[in-house]
């Protein structure tokens, strides 16, 4: 497959790689699954982990409209959680019940090529992350899975959930470079076209079945995108060659 | 050397351990030395790290006192740099050369001990920075000297300088611990004793010759912290007693 790679974006700029986290980084469903089917195997685990990220957006979204405060993701995962019970008849779930089961979100699977893939990019940029989760969650996360960030970035940071500009442009500022030295790699087109209209570099990375095996997405390339790359280490092969 | 562990703060409840990184994890002193006889080799390199270092303290108290808005280290650096330069006969650098220098604190070197001691720790507990220095001051050095750190944390990161309470809260926060699930790792006794006064646990690190090896510092043990190590293997040495 053919680098998509831009005359007026020269890739060779690029001095930090930034990574969307769920989905991208980590397979939060096959994850959520698999916690479900072994603490609660009478529940259908893939409806129950989609109920659960289907209330993110929309959770997220009030905060960014002002109608709620500022919230950390494990507080948004937590009202989510304690909405979507009732409705899979686990409604019985105490207090440390509840509060293990939220992080799930801390101890998420990567994908296989996760580790490898980061562990290559390292060696030539800085990699961090740039999630909407929180700061104790993802460095839990990283710890768990291996996972050899430089640097944490995360909504918390900057205050401000993606794809509001602040959160890409934060990066940028926090590395005192201009927008296109920085690159955004994720399994989610929308949050790379964000990150592109602030003058970042893009990689989508094809996650076909963030969704679960059954239910596949369509992953064909933008052509807005910088890179696009079957996996994290087909990334590294690319950037290799610039 | 006894650890001066306290019954009412039970080291096996650590969790995180929070490390100051100027003086304590990095050789401010010696470095910058190294530095300036490199390129400069006419000026006095003692007198020059030890005078940038001395605007620091009075630079991020016109910040904390609200007389100065929210600034960064790499721009207090820069601040206290271009004030200092006329006073060595060092004011015909230009901008490149100067913003050359200002990143010296970015290329800082680790003691002996620190790179070995952080891996140890880092075994068993997550270990971040709580440093003033910004964000990306901090993982530049790390990835330049080797840094394991699971996370960075910063004075950025809470907007406030060390001693608010804010700084040494906001680890325990970021993490969802008790204040006393976290311990600060410092070279310097007033910043363990605010870190003390917010419930934390702390461990003092001898870092005698942090202003160079004509001038050793005073590096008694304090009763109040948890910990006294001579260097941070000891510190390991310490808590694998735990």
């Amino acid at each position: 497959m053919r680098p998509l790679a831009q005359p007026h974006q020269s890739p060779v700029a690029t001095k930090v790689i930034a990574f969307d986290v769920f989905g991208t980084v980590v397979d939060w469903h096959g994850s959520i699954v698999r916690e479900l089917e072994t603490l609660y195997p009478s529940i259908d685990g893939h409806a129950f982990a989609n109920a659960w990220r289907a209330g993110y957006q929309p959770a997220m979204a009030r905060v960014r409209s002002g109608e709620m405060p500022w919230t950390r993701i494990d507080d948004l995962h937590r009202l989510i959680l304690d909405d979507i019970l009732p409705k899979f008849g686990m409604d019985h779930l105490d207090e440390p019940e509840r509060q293990h089961l939220n992080r799930a979100w801390h101890r998420l699977s990567p994908w296989a090529d996760s580790v490898e893939g980061l562990q290559r990019l390292k060696r030539r940029y800085t990699i961090c992350t740039l999630s909407n989760g929180n700061i104790g969650l993802l460095t839990n996360m990283a710890k768990n899975a291996g996972l050899p960030w430089d640097c944490i970035l995360s909504a918390e940071v900057f205050r401000a959930y993606k794809p509001d500009p602040d959160t890409y442009l934060g990066v940028a500022r926090t590395f005192d470079l201009a927008p296109n030295q920085v690159m955004l790699v994720a399994a989610h087109q929308d949050d790379l076209d964000a990150a592109h209209a602030c003058g970042l570099q893009t990689a989508y990375v094809e996650r076909r079945f963030e969704f679960g095996a059954q239910h596949p997405k369509d992953v064909s390339p933008s052509p807005a995108n910088t890179f696009h790359a079957r996996d994290f280490n087909h990334l590294a092969d690319q950037l290799d060659q610039v």
